[in-house]
Formats: structure tokens, sequence, C-alpha cells
């Protein structure tokens, strides 16, 4: 594709795409869309490039917010803290980065790499480590393909920073978890540093145009009169998986993690029956009364039903009319030992993955 | 004093004075003192020198162990990572040390320094930080002096390393913390290098030919039939307070810290009467019939009626006899800003600190 510079437009798409692919979780892209159109009016110019124009011996590092997203409405990141680790981390290893990846393609970890890469002259890859957002530092293709998360950085809004070295990756969310919580319940984080050709093997590719491709098609569609949500499945592949109104919420904050579930009561030709979709950050499990319909790492996203547009967990409120869509997860997650890493069983619960395509053909959803 | 280099009967009688001024905590320097002595017979060498033998432009470094001592005799540590840290800030700084300090003149942060000092092949200074032992990172002279304990090197028996740089040295303290609980209860570190100039004027000199002092004194005393509580009374100008038989001892964990209580219940001459004292890692506070008699940052220690062998807090136990003894803390602690970072108030207690000469005049014990 070349270098692709970002328009404030694609901006907005991305950060309208990066919520739907945030599954509800990894903070919400607005914060990150903000900081990235600031930037833009500073004369700075955010530019990405495809993996495949990546060379093999590039050096690539990963930044990105680490923690709980309801804290940072609590205290908001100033950005700087996003390019310290970064700073940090070059010079840990007395190399400048030659380019910075997403590690997540949903949520705020997808926008803020925008504003860094600008913020810092340094260009993006169009990719990242999950194609949607997960909570654990280890739940990223990089980790299936034996990246290292460390050397990492770590800073706080106060200027404390630290950089870990640990024995994998499992030790490295153990450690950056009790310090991201002791520091006030987020921290920016510099990770994943690694070589260009370990990259573009383990890389989810394209989940920026991705992202952005989802937010034009949002946007699109209110002008041709096409259902928004509608438009969200055709560019994602993805099912209808129920629609109807939030009647109940429940939250809570345990290790660093924010934890809950919402109860759908269905609407339409939905009436009648119930969903209930548990999260941790993000949403891990789709139940219609009862019964599976979608699980980690499949994403499922819960939209507006009118505007199509995602709603992050922490914004889950009761009455709210919406859409739940199911998304087939990249081919990279559905291996044995990537289901280790982000299956159902890693988050608790007693079931095998089930492809969502497989689920919804057998209940004869979508 | 030139060179000090350490005998066998050295380290012997350091490792029993260090535990008089561990006042019950700082780890039992038992560890330090076999993983030296194990050392010594390999060839190596244990040097000290006098503080005033450390030229200005000197680079130092603390090696130390953080954490709850209990949980070392839980998983043995190495060695090897109190080593390890002491590279990791070397390379930080890409300078090497040209002395390490201990930074606690009780308990193993006393001995363990001599381990490492031998087994790197690097020149220990006869002082510390403290001139006993105390819980909390920033509890040091150096912190008092304008000290910054970070860049500080952290790392676990497993493998696992951190580079910490926090604003100020309570930020240190807070982070290590939670890494070291997460870890496993304790990590080795290295902390506040700073140069000669500001160690000498920082540094409590020549604690560790103190705690060989003690251990020596209490071991001729056996010889020469004095009772061994007078020698270490003599030695460190302390104050017998209290003796008796240990009726009651509670213990809990919060936050990283072994904290708790011991009933001591009046023999002899002090029959028909109670001491209390709690501790947190260290003893804090020595409460006669509901009369304070000691505190913080003086030194409370608890000593074996008949041996003197000073009795960690984690080694307490019902039906032992013992004397309680007070010993004067270094000056530099009786500053208002001193007494801010480690007086009674600090640890909880609603009470001013009055040196413990006063209180023994006072009250006429000792």
């Amino acid at each position: 594709m070349g270098e692709w510079v970002l328009s404030k437009q694609d901006i907005e798409d991305i950060a309208v795409g990066a919520a739907v692919l945030g599954t509800g979780g990894g903070g919400d892209p607005y914060l990150g869309k903000l900081m990235s159109l600031q930037v833009l009016e500073k004369g700075k110019k955010i530019v990405l490039v495809d993996p495949r124009d990546v060379d093999n011996e590039s050096f690539i590092i990963a930044p990105a917010f680490m923690g709980t997203p309801v804290t940072m409405f609590e205290k908001l990141p100033s950005g700087l803290e996003s390019v310290k680790v970064v700073h940090m981390l070059e010079e840990y290893f007395g190399r400048k980065a030659d380019f910075l990846t997403p590690i997540e393609a949903g949520g705020l970890n997808s926008t803020i790499p925008l504003y860094v890469g600008a913020i810092s002259e340094r260009t993006l890859i169009d990719g990242d480590g999950m194609g949607r957002a997960f909570p654990e530092l280890q739940m990223v293709t990089f980790h299936l393909y034996g990246v290292k998360a460390t050397p990492m950085a770590l800073a706080d809004e106060k200027g404390n920073g630290v950089i870990l070295d640990t024995v994998d990756n499992f030790w490295a969310e153990k450690i950056a978890r009790v310090i991201t919580i002791r520091v006030g319940g987020w921290a920016s984080i510099a990770i994943y540093p690694m070589n260009g050709e370990v990259y573009k093997k383990a890389v989810v590719a394209n989940t920026i145009s991705k992202a952005a491709e989802i937010g034009r098609a949002i946007r699109e569609s209110k002008k041709h009169g096409k259902n928004p949500v509608d438009a969200v499945l055709d560019v994602t592949h993805g099912y209808r998986l129920f629609e109807g109104k939030i009647i109940d919420v429940s939250r809570w904050i345990r290790a660093g993690f924010a934890k809950g579930e919402v109860l759908i009561e269905g609407l339409n030709e939905y009436k009648g029956k119930k969903m209930k979709i548990q999260f941790q950050n993000e949403n891990l499990v789709a139940i219609l009364d009862g019964e599976v319909v979608a699980s980690v790492p499949d994403l499922i996203s819960i939209l507006d039903m009118e505007t199509a547009e995602p709603i992050t967990t922490e914004r889950l409120r009761y009455g709210y009319r919406v859409v739940v869509v199911g998304i087939p997860c990249d081919p990279k997650w559905r291996t044995p030992k990537a289901l280790e890493v982000v299956g159902p069983r890693y988050f608790g619960y007693n079931i095998d993955y089930i492809p969502i395509e497989e689920r919804v053909k057998k209940l004869g959803l979508g």
C-alpha cells in the first residue's frame, strides 16, 4: 500500500472500528482519537506502512496502555508517558525503533500508537498482535511465535518508570500487573521489542485499515440509508447474535481487571429470550438462554441498535437497546497452542472453543 | 583502620551482633553468615574499609534483601540474585561499583553484603544507612541526606529482573514492595547508588565493626564468666528494660510485612509486671504495664536470658526466658525530619518520640 498518511476522517473511522474490534474492552478509543487529532493539528503526520514493507532487520516496539480502562477517566494520561516508555526501551537497547506497532486492534491501544507515532516521528505498521483486544500481556500472536514481552518499559503519569526483564511472558504479565495497580490502575508500557522478520510472521496484518474500513462502513451506511449494523457485518464477515434491551449490568474490579456481566432481554424476533454476556475488560462469552453462542477468542461486540456505535463494557447501562454481533477471530488464534492462551478455559469456563461459524450454523443464528 | 580482612570468627561475631542490632527484624543473619563462610572456604576474601578511606568520586551501591524474612525460609535465595542486581545497576550506569555498602547493620542485610562483596570481588564499607534494621526502603540516613533510592535493581530467584526509577523514595518503596510480594515474598535489590562524598556525610559509620564487637563481647563473656547480657549493654551503651517469660505471641502478614506482638510476663525483679512489644518486621515499641518505655528509632532487642543470643521476631515462642534491652539509636535519627520518617507516628502510634535515655531515667529502669 506504500505509505498511508492518515487524514482526520481516517482517525475518526479507526476510532469507531477499533471500538467494534475492542469487543467492549481495550479502553475507549475516544481518548486516543482526541490525542491523535490534536497532534495532527500541530502539523505532525501519522504514517503507516503495510507489514510486507517492513525489513527483516527492523527494530519494532509496541507502545500501549495497561490496566483498567475506567481508571483512565479518573486520572487522564497526558500521552507523554507513552512517548517516555518508547524512549526508555530505545535507551535500554541503545537503538532507535524503526517502527512502532499497535499491540491491539481494539480500543484505546489501537489509537494511542497513532499519537505516539506522530509525536515521536516514527512510522507505524498497519497490523497488531491480536486483531481485537485482550486483557493480558501474553495474549498476543507475538507470544505464540516465541517473542518475549520483555525487556519492557512501564511508566505512570507521576514520573515513575520501570524496566522489566522476566523469565517468561506470564511473569511479565504478573509483575507489570501489580505495578499497574499500585501506581493507580493504569500505566503506559512499551513492550514486545522484536525484529521485522519475526514480526511479519507473527502479526495480524492490516487490522488498522480494517478498523478504518469498519468505521467508514458505518458512516457511509447512514448516508445511503443502509442499516449500519448490517454494514458492520458485511465488512467483518460477522453474525447478528441477538437484539434487545439491557436489563442488568454488574461490575467488579478484581486483581486489576474490570469484570462483570450484562443481561439483555430480547426484542423483535428475539422476544422472550435472554442473552447474558460476561466480560473481563473484554466480552468473553455470550450465552443465549443458557446456551453458549460465542466465546473467546472470537469477537463479541455490543452495538447500539440504531447507530451501530460500539458500547464498551464500562459504558453499558440499563435501558440501552443493542445488537450483539459475533465476528470470527484471526485463524492464528484457533490452534490448540493459541487456545491454551486465549481460549475459554484460560478464562475459567469449562467449555471447549467452537468456532463461531459452527456455533451459529448449529443454532440457526446470524 | 586500613583494610579489614574478615576472619571466620569475625563473620560469626558479626552475625551475632547484627542480630542484636536487627532489633528482631532484618531477617536472620544466619543465612548470610553461612553463605559468607562458604565463599571464604572457596578462597575468596571479604575486605572492608573505613568510610573515611572512601574517595569523594567513588561509586557506591547497596545490595540487600527486601521482603518478609519468614518467606526466605520457604524458598531459599541462592545468593546469585544478589550479585545479579549489582551487575544490573552497574550496567545501567555503565560503571563498576568501587564499593558496596550494607544498607542495614541489623539482620540478614548486614551479612549478605559480605557474601556479595566476596563473590563479586568488591570492597565493602564498614558502615550502613541505619545503624540498626528498619522495614521500609526510605528509612535510611541516605534518604535524609537527599540520596535517591533509584535507579534500583530488583531480582527474584526465578530469573525475573526489574530496574526502577521513581519520582521519590516513597514510590520506590511502594512499587518495589508490590513486586516483592508478587514474586513470592522476598527479592534481592541493589539500591541507593551514590558517590563517596554524600555517602560519607550520610552514613552511620563503623556499624559492621560495632556488630563484630557485640558478638565478640558475648562470646568472650562466656569465657570470663561475665553475664553476657551485661556485656551487650556495656558495648552498646544500652539499658536492661525487662526480664521475663514469653506468654503470648501473635503474628500476621499485612501488605508484605510481618506484623505482630509478643507478651512477656516478668521474672526476678520484674515479677508481677508485663511487657508488650509490638513489631513490624522489627520491634517498634516496648510497653511496660501500659507505659511506653522505648520506641523507634531507638533499638529494642529481645535476648535469651542465659546466652544473650538475640531472638528475631519470627523465632519468638511461648516459654522463652528473655531479657529486653534498649539501645540508643544514632543521633542522625533524632532530628525532627528523621523522626517523620522513622518515628513512632510514622508507624501509627499516637506518641511522641522521647530518647530512651530520658525514658529510663524517668522510670528508674536500666
